[in-house]
């Protein structure tokens, strides 16, 4: 597989989740076994020398591809998630959507202060959940190596909010 | 590391999420690498010569180690979603909570007839997710060769609800 394919691997949704948006489906990239593979392989190769110490996935889709990349790094995996799911003490994060807020969590134990860290999502948008991730990392002591995404919807201008982080994206969309 | 050991990993949170419950927390299980991976190892040994075609994760946390497992077999990973969250034509099912219901979905055409597909979640407690998306694979054609979880707590009898599959845990509580 090149890199050129994989979009073709994405499900294009018109008006999911409401009018006048195009929903970029990844369910069908990951259910190509050959193409989940291939995600998994560039992520490990572009960290599998970086001395990274913890994949950090934000609720849900990051699991996918963060649970995969940790397992071959054999580095700790942390989630970030919504508010009520962690059990334990967690640090969070509000931030703006379109309509209202959301907030994330994270333990506050998860990360030790100087590990290095990749956080992982699905799909770079606007660039809040990833902003806000970036700022729980940093609050608990852990250094951003990169930030990483399979899908960056260029014309949001996510990375804006990302400037002063390294931002890599497998698939764009303008 | 061995299988005795792995249970020491998992944290155990008093009075989450309401009182008299002990939560079993796998945060601290897969924020440790070599216990994450051993976990994962533990998986592909057993399924990597079963003719796996596809491995379902169910919302959210299956999805940690459902998509860890189904890189190491290079086969599909399918999600199982709670209802709105799947762009696609869905099949849905709802299942009876202590208090109300819940519903999952699944892509119809994620899995196609005739193939073996092993369901991963983290815990089995009541069963009732699992059964539920047992009926979803089987309503669009699969054939489940396993259900996999890595925590059981036997005393909730989830078992009970699955009674003519295969059920595989790792960890079990009674």
């Amino acid at each position: 597989m090149k890199l050129e394919e994989l979009k073709n691997k994405v499900r294009n949704v018109p008006d999911f989740p409401i009018s006048g948006i195009m929903f970029r489906d990844i369910t069908t990239l990951i259910n190509d076994g050959e193409a989940f593979r291939f995600v998994i392989d560039q992520l490990h190769q572009r960290y599998r020398d970086k001395e990274i110490d913890r994949i950090v996935g934000i609720e849900s889709r990051g699991f996918i591809f963060g649970g995969a990349l940790a397992d071959r790094l054999g580095c700790g995996f942390v989630i970030a998630r919504k508010p009520g799911k962690l059990p334990a003490e967690t640090e969070e994060e509000s931030y703006d959507l379109e309509y209202g807020t959301a907030t994330l969590q994270i333990h506050t134990d998860s990360i030790k202060p100087g590990e290095r860290v990749v956080i992982i999502d699905d799909l770079l948008a606007t660039g809040g959940t990833l902003a806000a991730t970036t700022k729980l990392v940093e609050r608990i002591g852990g250094e951003i190596a990169e930030i990483a995404v399979v899908i960056e919807l260029v014309f949001l201008k996510g990375r804006d909010k990302l400037k002063n982080k390294s931002m890599f994206s497998m698939i764009q969309y303008d």
